[in-house]
């Protein structure tokens, strides 16, 4: 099996060719195939043709060593890719009457049903093809050779595609003992503007020319993607060096690495401390809050929330004076302040946090334009914190940044108070 | 111009055969394609290497009559589609040095900055393209053609690429008058199982049996994409008979046509009958909030909300009695109906509406396991409504599935209330 490092993956199925349906599974492929050292030289999508797919396999196999096929294994006559693939490799399909009768059994066992008799067109297979059990579902994998062209057929309902892979691809690849791999790290940032990320890590850039970083801002949060290529081994330590650097000026602004949510990072550090929560937020409109709630386990440490959407809910829910509200303006740092002190006390929470601001698209004056939000952070022992930002983008831009900066700006406040 | 009704969309780009960046420009394309009567055979993504790109080429040539392009026009050394596909045809490449004076022109004028030397490349045609101007950027599309095959060059920065294909591409497609276009209808459905809405639609499969109807589950909402292909007249006729069909049996279970959400319907209904509305959610921690004020204008009926997410704050914040969750709990219908009548009465809102349930995945019992929600709406002249639900899934599903039952359920009080 020395079929190279590089791969092609191609999604069966017509109905990712119209505009509602996305192919998923390539991009789950890709990051495996990665860690393997297989890199991923061409994707597409073709219908459940048998031209079209005969098509795409030459195509494929002049440029790459593995064919990675999902999609069009299922029962129904419009499920070609068994088909399409023997023809376009010059083999019979031939029914494996075992693999029928253990089909039947599994269905009779399982689902106390007897199998359809259209089902048994999944027996199907391609002579000289190596069948890759389903565990999840009753469509195989394939692994068939043509000319030194490793191609790999998977099911397209991604459960089923990834269980294969892994329990019976995965494997051989390793045993493969690729000689470069590709090794990442995620490092995440909140409440802090792309530009300023990119200026701290600047520096590092030379360094690491040869290793790709990548930056990927979302509202509020940034993302920064590093990835080295080697062996094993040197791959894993240049990818801990970098990440040993990226610490060095990032420092604390590093809410979590990998795939942990800022709100679950401000959860684990609430509770670590033993703190208890409570918000009052309006231009948010309860984002914030259904964001630290998306975390299972938050009511420990959460004790909720009041939205006073409307001005006068400011006074009647939060006890915010009338006079700062004439005074100050619903949006003033005079506000925001009171609002957290009221939502402390309502809920009896050690911290609370307030936002206010101009979401837009209107409201916005000359003082205050859109995107101008206020907001604070209080806690049982007076401590008090304080900020105004000014976000661009539209409404749900600055509704979500502003979210995003007072989970960061709490969590910030906790750390600080150690 | 008879390239016939056949196309292949080529994004071009190393970025996205990684796992990090994904083509979104494809399905736009293909959505502006189809009703234009062109359907889509395949589509791929390639790497900026000009044998790549060749090759793809090649492969899109033997498929379709048009390919477009997307991708690689930039000014650095690693944008090479211009070349790739100059080398591809045959041609030669050459600098357009009036196309060179204006872009020098254009960076003088609109930013008072010299033009990069670098930037000269995108002036770097290939023999015989016809340019197409790019009003967004500097990068223009360009237009071939080969052996009856119709080449479409479009950059990748999503704004460039729809501005120069809407333009300079889709009127010359309009006067090609095709002959076969596809015509699409969403209709939308909140706070019905979709095998519920499959039951009352099945009925009507075998009349469009020829014509693809698709029904897209998320949580708490289903869309029905009805799709009709002809002459443009006949499937607008035949899209428009098939909504007919589906709303005789979906009636007013059908909140809106197209890309209108939820809550911006029961953001209409509660402006055209002037009623404002108020919130109380436990289980959904805030997103039925920030779902309504999402909506632009929304602080025009929605006044606010209280999510007491700790027991203690359901009396103390919405006037919830302590005997009431004493006998029936924090989940229940009592609670509701309590919740609902406090968060009224505390905002002095028209209706309000609450939530409580158990999302999961601790805090489930064998009378009320995970799933579990309570719903009411009330209003100011007495009116009330409660709910029990169950519903599968994980936390994010219960909660998102509950958000959106909230919203369809106040929008059918409302319209009951007519």
């Amino acid at each position: 099996m020395s079929a190279g490092t590089r791969a092609a993956i191609v999604a069966i199925g017509s109905e990712m060719l119209g505009p509602l349906r996305r192919d998923t599974n390539s991009s789950w492929l890709t990051e495996r195939l990665e860690e393997m050292g297989i890199e991923v030289v061409r994707k597409s999508v073709v219908g459940d043709e048998p031209e079209e797919i005969a098509r795409e396999l030459s195509c494929s196999a002049a440029a790459a060593g593995w064919i990675f096929t999902t999609g069009g294994l299922g029962p129904t006559a419009d499920d070609v890719t068994v088909a399409a693939i023997a023809h376009w490799m010059g083999v019979p399909v031939r029914r494996d009457e075992r693999f029928v009768a253990a089909m039947r059994e599994r269905w009779e066992v399982r689902r106390g049903l007897r199998m359809p008799s259209v089902n048994e067109k999944q027996a199907d297979f391609p002579e000289g093809a190596r069948v890759l059990e389903n565990a999840r579902g009753t469509a195989p994998g394939l692994w068939l050779e043509r000319r030194g062209v490793q191609i790999v057929v998977l099911p397209g309902v991604p459960s089923e595609m990834r269980e294969i892979f892994e329990q019976k691809v995965l494997p051989e690849l390793r045993r493969g003992g690729a000689s470069a791999v590709t090794k990442r790290r995620v490092l995440r940032i909140a409440g802090m503007a792309e530009s300023r990320v990119e200026e701290l890590v600047a520096p590092f850039y030379a360094k690491w020319k040869d290793d790709p970083v990548t930056i990927l801002a979302s509202p509020g949060e940034v993302e920064l993607h590093l990835c080295a290529r080697g062996d094993p081994a040197t791959a894993e330590a240049r990818v801990a060096e970098m990440e040993d650097d990226f610490r060095s000026v990032l420092g604390a602004r590093i809410h979590g690495t990998g795939g942990e949510a800022l709100a679950e990072s401000l959860g684990r550090a609430l509770k670590e401390k033993g703190r208890t929560l409570a918000l009052a937020e309006s231009c948010t409109g309860g984002l914030v809050s259904s964001l630290l709630t998306d975390v299972p386990g938050s009511s420990a440490y959460f004790l909720g929330t009041v939205v006073p959407y409307a001005d006068r809910s400011k006074e009647t829910l939060l006890g915010v004076h009338e006079e700062t509200l004439k005074r100050h303006g619903a949006v003033s740092e005079e506000t925001a302040r009171e609002m957290a002190h009221g939502a402390r006390e309502r809920f009896g929470s050690d911290l609370a946090a307030s936002v206010t601001g101009i979401a837009g698209p209107d409201g916005g004056t000359p003082e205050k334009p859109v995107g101008t939000v206020f907001f604070a952070v209080v806690d049982r022992e007076g401590r008090e914190k304080t900020s105004k930002r000014f976000f661009g983008g539209d409404r749900a831009m600055v509704r979500r940044t502003s979210a995003m900066f007072s989970l960061e700006m709490i969590r910030r406040f906790l750390i600080e108070a150690a």
